[in-house]
């Protein structure tokens, strides 16, 4: 990490009691950090960047876009079946930025990091001309050759999804006007989806030696199965009535089906999604009680290589650039 | 690594070959990169960011852009005593980026992927209103508990430094036009080292169980020198006349001897500084000699927690906030 300037520690200041209990961080005061070595396991990396005005507004709360951007990552982490570790945190600051949000965005980490028991472990810290910009790359780790891959579906799978799907999707829509008519309690749950996501880190954990294949819904249903598909040398039938739903999301639906494509091509659910064989159902049921967290067969692999979705009325949905349409 | 959009389709066909023969990238395809663990050895962890505009100009070629992205990495890495492994790599790309700016960046990366013997694992690019904004997370190897920290150095040790102090500082003031009356060839010899930093690697790996401390000059040698003594705490007494000076920079200083202030205070050397305790002379000269690049003592480390520069008059330097200045 580099120290250049007098801006590194002002930032440093409020980084570096983040990395409390990580002895590698050396709280920060050296070239690198150290990750010692586990026996018998692998370390995923992974890495998301995100910049005002394009990932996020830029005049939310500064502990909410921590906690999205860590959570993002942790997402990821999920979808292999990671155990968090560590991250790297990279921040390019405009001049707008003082130390009020500089504290905020610090306590948003730290909530964050109790809660996904992940320690900060290094990071840069820059003045930039532009727009905020955040990058961090988080560290887990998983037992040696067990991280949970796209590649792995195979005919006769079982498609399963975690929680609800579309309330991310939806909630953008409502930020931006774009529905009407919910209660206020239901609409600040379907914006709360949008805003942060609830990286499935248990249940990743739980699909080790499980699951086929796993992914992260970030892209939207559609978009992030068609690349287990594609990975897999798959493809796949769904029941686009068996998606699970919210009931703010349904209720939505109710008066607007054809927002049903944005439930099935919106992103920002960071719901995983997963295949597993036929054979493991049970277990499925066991830990989707175990989590208190829905997991739903919507779907099921099979050897064609494409993807059929059946719409409410049993016609085939047809993929568009924008989204889905009814075909006949 | 997330993959929104097509703009992660478009950066990935000029990078995904980056990843050749480090398997754990899976060719950028999945969630994440898996590094396999390594019997014995830490991974050392460092990042940098560089924007257009405030690390960068922004119309230098792509591929030197690439290099000294990646090299300013390695050299962290090499002030650790690490073995370079693999890096992730963030890109947030403005709309003025084309297709032939992305290619060209990609070679020069492929170029010090080869030279350094270090493979791209993963990453995530973006798009941007605001200046290209880049991040490389590199990741090194070294024995469990052997990576030279700063904090090691004791009185008595011997303060060395590689290669020769001051070009990349004097180089840019030669872009600024601060400076003239050089050869075109030794203008560009300096210049050159201002753009294309050369990350120590072998010297830091040598460096281990011999070094009681080491950190790269990025921030200049008086003020990294000023980070091993405050992690370390101890002091130091140099002698400015030890300070190596290329032929290029002596002839700046035969002609302008105040510019000494900025051979001492200028970043961008990317030499290390190292303390070595006075028994290990003899093994600093046969690594000098085996490595053909010189190490010079330039003073000792000492008990009083200060920071002594003797000028080349006898008397002592004084730190000025921009600088130094000679004292009485």
């Amino acid at each position: 990490m580099s120290d250049r300037s007098d801006e590194f520690m002002r930032i440093a200041r409020y980084l570096a009691p983040l990395t409390e209990g990580f002895a590698g961080a050396f709280q920060l005061t050296d070239d690198a950090a150290v990750i010692a070595p586990m026996a018998d396991r692998d370390i995923v990396v992974t890495t998301d960047t995100m910049i005002a005005g394009v990932h996020f507004i830029g005049d939310e709360r500064p502990d909410l876009i921590a906690a999205k951007l860590l959570r993002v990552n942790l997402s990821d982490l999920a979808a292999m079946g990671a155990m968090p570790l560590a991250y790297t945190l990279n921040i390019a600051l405009p001049d707008s930025i003082d130390d009020d949000w500089l504290q905020a965005f610090a306590e948003g980490l730290a909530a964050d990091q109790a809660a996904f028991a992940i320690t900060l472990a290094g990071g840069d810290s820059v003045t930039t001309p532009g727009p905020l910009a955040l990058t961090i790359t988080a560290f887990g780790t998983v037992g040696v050759g067990q991280a949970i891959r796209r590649s792995g579906a195979q005919a006769g799978d079982i498609v399963y999804v975690s929680g609800t799907i579309g309330d991310g999707a939806i909630g953008l829509k409502l930020l931006h006007e774009e529905v009407a008519g919910l209660t206020p309690d239901r609409r600040d749950e379907l914006i709360g989806r949008y805003r942060l996501p609830r990286p499935r880190i248990n249940l990743g954990l739980r699909l080790v030696g499980l699951a086929s294949a796993a992914i992260d819904i970030s892209d939207g249903l559609a978009a992030d199965l068609t690349h287990v598909l594609e990975a897999s040398g798959v493809g796949a039938e769904i029941d686009a009535a068996a998606v699970p739903l919210s009931d703010a999301a349904r209720t939505v639906l109710d008066r607007a089906p054809d927002l049903l494509a944005i439930v099935l091509t919106g992103g920002d659910d960071y719901e995983l999604l997963f295949t597993v064989a036929p054979g493991y159902a049970a277990k499925i049921v066991k830990i989707a009680t175990d989590l208190s967290l829905p997991l739903t067969a919507v779907g099921r692999i099979v050897a064609d290589r494409a993807l059929h979705i059946a719409g409410p009325d049993g016609t085939e949905m047809q993929l568009s650039r924008k989204g889905w349409v009814h075909g006949g």
